[in-house]
């Protein structure tokens, strides 16, 4: 059965304010997705998590699959229940990290062969085996292999990943195909959709019927390239995924080609099936993106700034252009005494109780709590300006 | 005014079922003071606490001076405000960590110059200053300065060290009789004891009237020689603090030796005063400890072990010596891929929703929520183990 994916109310920039129906529940879109690299959003409590509104989160398939290993997960019944998050969740497809983390990869048509960088042990990446993997990790959400071309690269170097990236999709599509229904909590969900984790509430889906299996994405890739980014939503739109990412951005190109590159990719992507930005942004980009069309995105910026004390928080008027985010750097010696919240505007757990004094002393003590309060606020920054973007959206 | 303390059921092993009124609360006794170092418990949020049970907890006088400053700490309001805990707090007199964590120190008559651990800056503490930073602090309760003897020691130099102690508690006193209403919530305490944080429930307070200032307790001394603990107890009850620690133990001497030092000195200290043992223990120890009559307690064991992978749980029937607590290693291969809770029978957050499996994941992926998980069990552990020793007491 196809991805219950209802759109609402479009504004006229392509904004559109939808609901996604999955297996652990329903995502109210456009979504930001905090990342779970190991399972865990790192410093932060899955209670928090749920308690800050986080609908869904990512984790990664490539980290996951060394360690612990994507059968040890699949043995305790699939990754919701290990890390013990009831509601939805998406695993990328390990392609991006292969190529950004592992050393000494070698890509042939058939896959990617790497070493860890744990232990430098070989590996060999498949469309199939990320399939499996996926399968066995069991997200709500999956993605297929891709191969994520370096920056830059010319047109002829894009076009040929491009492709490949193609025959990968093809292969993942026709590997899930077969194989989805050994997802390890595919009976349980079968018999009782929303029970599976009783003691916690998830959130209540207001699609039917729910589907049982997860769902498979493609990617979109193309480079810096208008033309390969419309050919490649061509041929993934022609294979009939589940929904459409766009990958291969925020990778160090400026932010106007970044926005243009997702304007161009959308005009080619169905408006009946979830769009996905991966990897972005900044506070006013997701704002921006998710204006535009997009409907999920993540990004590590949220709690890597946070660890390296990088708080966000909004604009007085006429405090920065357009209204946009403020950038505060906690280890400022401005902030010593300084006895606000980071965000007097902001009603998250962390600027209901803690100054910029104290989180300053945090930081520069390299207290263990600082990542964990500077993360949650900066989480709860992000979550809550798509719930403003959803609102305007809605015309509320 | 004296400090209001309420003894209830006393046990015929000496164990006594009270209670101690702070200005920032009530604290039931026997109880354990979770440590938070430099102003946080390490890893854990000061919800967390409040959620747990924590009652009352300490902070260390030399970490708060050096960083961010005790007269920062005073504009800020007091250490309640700075790091946002509503109820009690406990400083120490910084002796022990200038003795174990500075480098350079050098004793005289009148103080110790030390250098700081942090930055190597040389500093200054007599009892007189010790005073000070504690009062800017603004603890419920402080400790007075005192020398703390090497392990092993002579009688004749722990007799000398013992004497200076006295001598330092004597000016610790006058210094604090002296400037005690310079604590800096003094003015809003005495207008309004129970409201000072309004937002943020207190623990109500029985016992009436509540007090308005600062306690100040003296710390017995003696090393490993009864007749000196006994002469040390004898001099410090002469001086007439509002409570009396025992110091100078659990530095390396046999537990059963720890034992008897406290069995000796309790002898010697009056039973209408609270007793605090610090620096102690094993969850064995403190309970072992309550039930001789000891009222308070302190020990970075529990948090410090959690960062180690080391846990704590009740035993199961016949699995221990007269049901010891058991003590888990949780990077052990034999937790991989265990779905049990930490201690099934805890109702901590932490076993309510985790799985060992998961947190051998944590520790071993070296990811910061597993200090968090760790912590939060291992001083549920210590703060149940005390509530069911307190219960025990009252006949319950």
């Amino acid at each position: 059965m196809a991805l219950p994916f209802e759109v609402g109310a479009v504004s006229p920039g392509g904004g559109r304010r939808a609901a996604l129906c999955l297996p652990h529940g329903s995502v109210q879109t456009p979504v930001f997705m905090p990342v779970g690299t190991a399972a865990t959003v790192k410093a932060v409590q899955q209670e928090t998590l749920e308690r800050i509104g986080a609908e869904i989160v990512l984790a990664n398939t490539y980290h996951l699959y060394l360690r612990p290993g994507h059968e040890l997960v699949r043995r305790a019944g699939g990754v919701h229940r290990f890390m013990s998050w009831p509601r939805p969740m998406l695993t990328d497809s390990g392609g991006f990290q292969v190529f950004s983390l592992s050393k000494l990869r070698k890509v042939t048509d058939d896959g990617v062969e790497f070493r860890s960088h744990l232990d430098g042990s070989k590996h060999f990446f498949s469309p199939e085996h990320s399939m499996e993997v996926q399968i066995a990790l069991g997200a709500d959400v999956m993605m297929a292999f891709d191969e994520c071309v370096e920056t830059p690269a010319t047109w002829k170097r894009t076009h040929d990943s491009m492709s490949l990236t193609h025959a990968w999709a093809a292969r993942s599509k026709a590997y899930f195909d077969a194989h989805k229904q050994e997802v390890p909590w595919a009976e349980q969900e079968i018999e009782s959709p929303q029970t599976l984790f009783a003691n916690s509430p998830s959130v209540p889906c207001s699609l039917s019927p729910v589907p049982c299996s997860q769902s498979l994405f493609g990617i979109v890739q193309g480079g810096m390239y208008p033309d390969l980014r419309r050919e490649s939503a061509e041929r993934l739109v022609e294979m009939d995924f589940d929904g459409y990412a766009i990958g291969g951005l925020a990778v160090g190109e400026p932010p106007e080609l970044t926005r243009d590159m997702i304007a161009r990719t959308l005009e080619s992507l169905p408006v009946d099936k979830p769009r996905y930005v991966m990897g972005v942004g900044y506070p006013d980009q997701i704002e921006q993106f998710a204006r535009m069309g997009v409907d999920m995105m993540d990004c590590v910026l949220p709690t890597r700034a946070a660890r390296h004390g990088l708080l966000f928080r909004g604009a007085l008027p006429g405090e920065s252009e357009n209204g946009s985010a403020i950038r505060m750097n906690i280890r400022r010696v401005e902030f010593a005494e300084d006895q606000r919240p980071i965000d007097p505007a902001c009603a998250c757990s962390v600027c209901q109780r803690y100054t910029r004094a104290y989180l300053r002393h945090l930081f520069i003590a390299k207290e263990p709590l600082g990542a964990t309060l500077n993360s949650i606020h900066n989480l709860a920054f992000y979550l809550d300006t798509m719930a403003r973007v959803r609102n305007s959206l809605a015309g509320l």
